[in-house]
């Protein structure tokens, strides 16, 4: 089946990235030795975080409505998101002059709900479930909106990827990339962004929802998932394009428990103080949970968003309430 | 008196950047802009909140340290500090071997209080007073440890100017530069590290600690303040050189109420995804409380520190409660 789809490679990161990165903000690369003497390595955080919209998800939205505006495709766009995507996209499609309708579950953080109301973004509440999500995207196609989808699409894929091409330009000297996988869009980007680099690539995900772990244990991607996890970035099922770039591209899936995310958190936030969402603090967990892949190496580390309000990081990593 | 006292100059400024550079982070300079558009002038932002110890105090710290290093003074250092300044220190002092002693009153920020420790200093508490603080430094002095001021000294000033410095180096064309005034440590070191440009300089200062605008309408340093305000980094008396430079350095100090503080804490973070203090934020509600000075002009704002615990930082932008 991998055979027969679409998938971008390295030449089309680099291209993504002449196409967005006046769009696009170049994130800043921290590192902390406080952070680097606790975790016992290197470690290099592309800030995604302070990315516009605070999620690298506005590098693919970015691209894929430049790729619209390429090929002469006007009007308005349509997507489902838990929150991310949807800003992002309501962002780029703002800036290029169109509206973006997003699908988003019920139970969707308030916080990413204003933030696409914010972006201009149009939204479409549906259930909270895979189906709810696609019946609601497959209306809105079929009222003439062009579909941009989260993670399975080679436009995103390549604009995801851009940030660690960034990291790599500043950065060539990396002994290990990490990013988290969810639909998987971020992780297939960094892998083909780190193509022909004798690099290890790992991917972290949370145990519960560890559909792409246990594909990569089947060799043939699940096809459903019941999530459980405060990373709510994280509780898509792995892509079609995206497993299929995964599945080749790194050397193992480490999973995380929910503990040891809450308490990512609070670690992060006290070395660099920064406030990440669950999503992103998986990989410094995951760090931490399997020092063998990490220790004394150089790591970098895509930091993929911010996209947390601060009552909910205080309940999540002070009271250990769940979101 | 000014003509008495050693007050440094551009020279000193890039002097402590080379002797500091490799020693603090170079923090990212960030526009975003949703921001400017809601405050109509482009701003950049020079984000010392992502400083190591979280605040602009590491680059008078880490220059005061290595200044005592090039004189062959051995041995600990001793400060008082409501928190920034003494973790600050308290790292500085620890990367070179050193251990610092922070007199802190003991009403002083739980938050605060584990930072100090979390990066090696030795905490004495004294009664929550300027006596109290003052005296409890002049035990340790006469232990023998040597005394680093927090504001009002040379090589502290030389320190924080090289935030400025270092803004200016990558953005020549600001029209206009903005910063917080407490004890005057960075305003005083952002004034010298723009000298010969030109370029407008603005202090934010707290109405509720409004002795640096009080001393300008003066003409002369007043030597208290009944402070009271959240902004707990802007509670000092402007410092004697910090002054001096001050009067004829700045356009005007811009004074700002409680409740333009906490909108700025907010509105900052809904653009950014930063949390920064409130001493902070408030350039930002300067900028929108005093748009005559800034509308439609480059806008250079350090961004001074984010030591705020998220717990206090919800209380405040989300309750009004009083820190």
């Amino acid at each position: 089946m991998s055979d027969q789809i679409d998938l971008p490679d390295f030449n089309d990161i680099e291209q993504a990235h002449v196409r967005i990165r006046d769009k696009v903000r170049q994130t800043p690369v921290l590192s902390e030795p406080g952070l680097d003497s606790e975790l016992n390595c290197q470690l290099f955080c592309k800030c995604e975080n302070l990315q516009r919209t605070g999620a690298f998800k506005f590098r693919g939205a970015s691209n894929a409505i430049a790729r619209l505006r390429e090929r002469g495709i006007e009007g308005d766009v349509a997507t489902h998101s838990s929150g991310n995507h949807g800003a992002a996209l309501a962002l780029a499609a703002s800036l290029d002059g169109r509206t973006a309708h997003v699908v988003m579950p019920g139970n969707a953080s308030k916080f990413k709900i204003a933030a696409v109301k914010r972006y201009g973004g149009i939204i479409d509440f549906c259930q909270p479930t895979q189906k709810g999500r696609e019946e609601g995207l497959e209306r809105l196609v079929a009222a003439g909106h062009t579909p941009i989808p989260p993670y399975d699409h080679p436009d995103i894929i390549c604009g995801q990827g851009t940030a660690a091409l960034e990291l790599l330009h500043s950065h060539p000297d990396l002994d290990v990339l990490i990013a988290p996988v969810g639909g998987g869009g971020l992780i297939s980007g960094t892998i083909l962004a780190a193509a022909g680099k004798s690099i290890e690539l790992y991917a972290a995900e949370p145990e519960g929802a560890d559909d792409t772990a246990t594909s990569m244990q089947q060799g043939k991607r699940v096809e459903t998932v019941q999530a459980v996890t405060i990373a709510d970035g994280l509780r898509s099922v792995v892509g079609v394009r995206n497993f299929a770039i995964i599945r080749n591209g790194i050397s193992k899936v480490l999973t995380v428990d929910e503990d040891a995310i809450r308490s990512a958190m609070g670690e992060f936030w006290n070395h660099t103080h920064m406030l990440i969402e669950p999503s992103s603090a998986i990989v410094i967990a995951a760090i931490r949970q399997h020092p063998e892949h990490f220790s004394g190496r150089k790591v970098g580390v895509v930091i993929s968003g911010g996209n947390i309000d601060p009552s909910d990081w205080v309940s999540l990593v002070r009271t250990g309430t769940t979101q």
